[in-house]
């Protein structure tokens, strides 16, 4: 392991100083190579599907596992998408000149080796290896078990256009020990390796996060909450909150909670149970909630769950003061929106929720790298520091400082 | 412990959010305070001296523990200095408008609860707190066992003037248990906690980087290197090498090792010699400069050592590749110099040199807060993430995205 990671190190060195012409040429001949080996890959995942079959996973499991040739295809078209961004390496990202005369420039670099822990879906190992590749930088990636074929085989076919392009193979790396004690020497390494992104279920992220000496930026999850101000406009409320609902429950940016202010509370619950009743929401809700609708009553642990399913807690507030309170207890500093044509609470609201995106008057649902315009994306952090909200190409970079000097002396 | 870090948690929303004019003013209060309260300080650190020479602490260490008016009074400037700055917090970093409408901006915010672990020297004590308070977070300060008496009573004097203010005391506090086990509670609770900076020994920083489940920023040691290319200009040699050497020889931005290319050796050899040894520099040479000079010779170790004293290797190299290789197996990500009038190599050593500050024609000394016009420091980040370098009260935020819609939904 220790050699493996330290021949990574190495080849960091090459990769990082390729030329954005060399980066675009290999990724299109990437993108071109995983559609001429379509067959190839969905024949390996075909044996992820059996042995999934085998081990009872479950229909929404086997589907984000599920390779055909049109998810091969997106595959190939985000590698595509990848290669026209703009170059993410040497951007000059500040400069100044000091009082010794020193010229001091800001340049951005690629970060080194990024290890990246996932699961399931075997297009995030094309995906963050297109990702990795155009930012200069080295993955070593560790998928699902459960994805083992179809992830070998697309970094297969990865690896072969490095190699015919002379360049180390080993820019594309599967870590070659994929146990839990691969993972465990992976996250201790830190002399070899730069950064490690966790994505996936809790444990893991705990797990990474609580033993890892490498840095960690963690994918985790997303509680986020609606706030309906009393001054919010009528005509937007049921879209906004259905939609942050009910358009994909099982996302990190779909809203969990939903809170009311008393005053505009009696006009708009009766409406808005009924849109969600529409679209089988079960809803919870707080104790002045039930005078108005009859559900459940909404708990403690109602409002600390994740549910990444279509079941919502509403609570009824007295103001933005005690939303803002109820976010900073319950929230988990993802995305955060109010709905208010109020400016003073708009902006109190901006400011004071500590979140990733905080949105004034629009669904919770636009936290993405796509939706941002950044293109694909590592996956969206939950970190504050270095990378926060969707990570893009640009925060798979560090930066040094080039100081020009004239024989200057302290 | 946890109680503590939860109200510290609570307190860093207060903080967050004051004033510009508030934060300064509370500032030059304190730097009064500091000032009007010299001899409370400076008899509590005597106490801390007292003990320290029971302790059989050395001169060097003893040196740092010290307090005098004087460097009370430093310690009161520092303080006006940071209030002075720019304010790090609410400035618009990046905006755009998406294709959905959304107009995005992503301004600086505070990080929250920031842990910082150090030693001896009390004036950090005083420096650290007003740069966390300047730019909105609240601190956890773990100084020295050493410097105890010291850090309580400069604590006291900067949480009187918050008192005094109506804020919160616990914006500036030191960590009520201040063992080893204190501080391994302490880098667990990353629920309240957002950032641990280790300032100190490689053990402390090793320790505490492989055990947090908090982000760490790590200020590490410098194995520095200047590179004197064939191409450099004969009279800033010396200078620039001697400086970079001798000038403060303990410091993590010192040179430890001197590259230099094969050809101009045996012209420039003798004139180093002869500079060094009139700065009681003791010299190690590689095999080909013991050809030179009539020096030790180096070993692989000596390469590896971080000297923090007034000795130096000397290595003759190729060229830029073998020089740019050996900084690659021995710094330490630091600072690196390339002396050289040409292009082509100057250009070479600034891309391919992974370090966080990389000069042509200048000492390594530069690496600095101060020398890079950034005011009052945290320390040298040797990380790659979030802040390399020189760390400043812009490393002492982090960023929010706040989108403001029009009622959008996906």
């Amino acid at each position: 392991m220790q050699q493996f990671l330290e021949e990574a190190k190495k080849t960091s060195r090459t990769i990082a100083n390729l030329s954005t012409k060399t980066k675009n040429k290999v990724l299109n001949e990437m993108a071109d190579a995983l559609m001429a080996h379509c067959d190839y890959i969905v024949d390996h995942n075909r044996k992820d599907m059996h042995e999934g079959n085998m081990n009872d996973l479950s229909e929404a499991l086997l589907d984000r596992l599920l390779l055909t040739g049109e998810r091969v295809q997106g595959m190939a078209d985000a590698i595509r998408q990848i290669a026209s961004q703009k170059e993410p390496v040497g951007r000059l990202l500040d400069g100044w000149v000091t009082e010794d005369d020193l010229n001091i420039q800001k340049v951005s670099v690629p970060i080194g080796v990024i290890g990246i822990i996932y699961e399931s879906r075997p297009n995030v190992t094309s995906d963050t290896a297109a990702l990795c590749f155009k930012s200069g930088n080295v993955c070593v990636l560790k998928g699902g078990k459960e994805a083992q074929h179809s992830n070998k085989a697309i970094a297969n076919v990865l690896r072969q256009v490095l190699a015919k392009n002379k360049l180390p193979e080993q820019a594309i790396s599967l870590l070659p020990d994929s146990t839990r004690e691969g993972v465990a020497k992976l996250i201790k390494q830190d002399k070899y390796v730069d950064l490690i992104v966790p994505r996936g279920g809790e444990a893991l992220i705990r797990y990474v996060s609580e033993n890892s000496s490498v840095p960690v930026i963690k994918h985790d999850k997303g509680l986020c909450h609606i706030y309906i101000d009393r001054d919010a406009a009528h005509n937007k409320i049921i879209d906004i909150a259905l939609n942050a609902k009910v358009q994909r429950p099982g996302v990190c940016n779909a809203m969990e909670t939903l809170l009311v202010h008393q005053e505009i509370a009696p006009y708009i619950l009766p409406g808005l149970y009924d849109a969600f009743m529409e679209h089988g929401t079960q809803l919870k809700g707080c104790k002045e909630t039930l005078k108005h609708l009859d559900i459940q009553c909404a708990t403690h642990e109602d409002y600390d769950t994740e549910y990444l399913a279509n079941i919502l807690n509403i609570k009824i507030v007295q103001n933005v003061d005690e939303a803002i309170a109820h976010i900073s207890k319950y929230g988990s500093g993802h995305s955060e929106s109010i709905l208010s044509e109020n400016y003073t609470a708009v902006n109190k609201f901006l400011d004071a929720v500590d979140a990733a995106c905080v949105y004034a008057n629009a669904s919770t649902r636009f936290t993405d790298g796509g939706a941002f315009g950044l293109g694909a994306e590592v996956g969206i952090s939950t970190n504050k520091l270095h990378s926060r909200g969707p990570m893009g190409i640009n925060d798979l970079t560090t930066f040094k400082y080039k100081i020009y000097g004239k024989g200057q002396t302290r």
